[in-house]
């Protein structure tokens, strides 16, 4: 025996839509990913199901076929017709009255939505500033999982403060990455981001731009800095799937450098624009 | 322009029930609390209520009207008609395209359910089996957020070992809590539990539990302990809302004691019942 209540509308459980009893909303019990698409074509497809597989089995939910999540995400995209879009999609543990404890055989739940890419031009050619914020979130920042309430708090304390983008500093002093993007520091010519650890997304953008960085001849030096560095770096920037490379040019309302985007930022945005077209399938 | 996917199905996002677009399942973007009733009677609603107050502040959910909040629950516990209930509810943020940032004016989305309390005498007769798991949680676990996917990884896992309850270690070596209980300790008849930090759930039971132990003469010692130190205590038990006083008979797979649900744990257990029958309101 057991009711709900929607706002002030009293409904039998029975009758709830799915999506109301889902573990997703009362637990944050699933995992998720971001693609996006240039001119038609859905980039690093296979890397971004790879590390949702890797995400699935983390946190332990069985039974979904990737080859099904990706004709789904084919068909929605070429459905929706949009040339710049930005695809999301999550797959919660089920549907289920609220326990932590659930029946292995839940069936999960699948969720996408494809938009048109807003323009983003004027952030990439003016740069954007961002602030720093205490790293609220969980032990496991490694899993793209929807438990994202310290990346909401951040951003939202970020664009109260006139802050695009919140970059989380850890316990220790150090930065991990922005609350919803990497976090990269030009220091004398050296490319400079926080070591891949359990406080860190494996980022594919973050891969891509060290291969582009490489590409045109940047060290690349995979360490964790301060905010007090990251105030004096040469350059710094985010990199972020649906915006790829953006100059950050205010930290804590600091200007960067020269206060304009930096050389090689610019330099990796081209060398990243020309890498990813090769890549589109 | 926006398409959504349900499993296999194409929806023009215009059309989704606004479920589908809650910020509780993107970023469990919500806090919640779960009320019990006592033979007719809901427990201690004034607690639970200004608690969800301070939640909702917290993560700076606006335009909440406490009084409605009560209603409602008055409304639904009595619809129901159940004697013994459990009455859970939620407030996210509201519903809105997928994006970290949104309006301050969104109107936040309401959810209740009453369900019927199973009978617990086992668990509470013969005592239950807990098992360690690491606090992976995040660090403002005095909030009741939706983020609760790491007390479902640790529970999940505690099942799979044949335990009731997950008990939650930090960093540091130390006991937190449980994953949906607070956890007590009794060493030579001095109740030990962790102190409210930012990473303790203010519990309202662990509130009457104290008082409980104090008005059967037992010392009150707010202090952390390590998962050693528990498996060498005279007595162990959780408490929970929805359970009251439930004895730990084994730690890790080691029996507590002799095994069998402690002197004063029974004690304080009839005391919480008599306490608590002069509070339903």
């Amino acid at each position: 025996m057991q009711i709900a209540m929607i706002e002030d509308k009293i409904v039998p459980t029975a009758e709830l839509e799915p999506a109301y009893l889902d573990r997703g909303t009362y637990f944050g019990d699933g995992v998720y990913e971001v693609l996006r698409s240039y001119d038609g074509k859905i980039f690093a497809i296979e890397e971004h199901l790879r590390r949702f597989d890797n995400s699935l089995a983390a946190v332990k939910i069985t039974g979904v076929d990737i080859d099904q999540v990706r004709s789904r995400v084919r068909k929605a995209f070429s459905t929706a017709g949009i040339a710049n879009a930005k695809i999301y999609f999550h797959i919660t543990r089920g549907s289920a009255p609220r326990d932590h404890i659930c029946d292995e055989d839940l069936r999960p739940n699948f969720f996408l939505t494809v938009t048109e890419l807003p323009d983003d031009s004027e952030a990439k050619n003016k740069g954007i500033a961002v602030s720093a914020h205490p790293d609220w979130r969980w032990k496991r920042c490694d899993i793209k999982s929807l438990n994202l309430l310290p990346n909401v708090l951040a951003r939202l304390d970020a664009a109260k403060k006139g802050c695009a983008e919140a970059i989380f500093v850890d316990e220790a002093g150090f930065i991990t990455e922005g609350a919803a993007s990497a976090f990269f520091a030009l220091f004398e010519r050296k490319l400079t981001t926080a070591p891949l650890t359990a406080n860190i997304l494996p980022s594919i953008t973050r891969k891509f731009v060290i291969g582009a960085a490489k590409n045109i001849g940047l060290e690349v030096i995979e360490k964790s800095f301060t905010p007090q560095q990251a105030g004096c770096a040469d350059e710094l920037f985010i990199a972020v799937t649906t915006k790829d490379i953006v100059p950050v040019v205010k930290f804590d309302d600091k200007p960067v450098g020269d206060g304009k985007p930096g050389k090689y930022t610019k330099l990796l945005a081209e060398e990243f624009r020309v890498s990813m077209s090769t890549r589109g399938v």
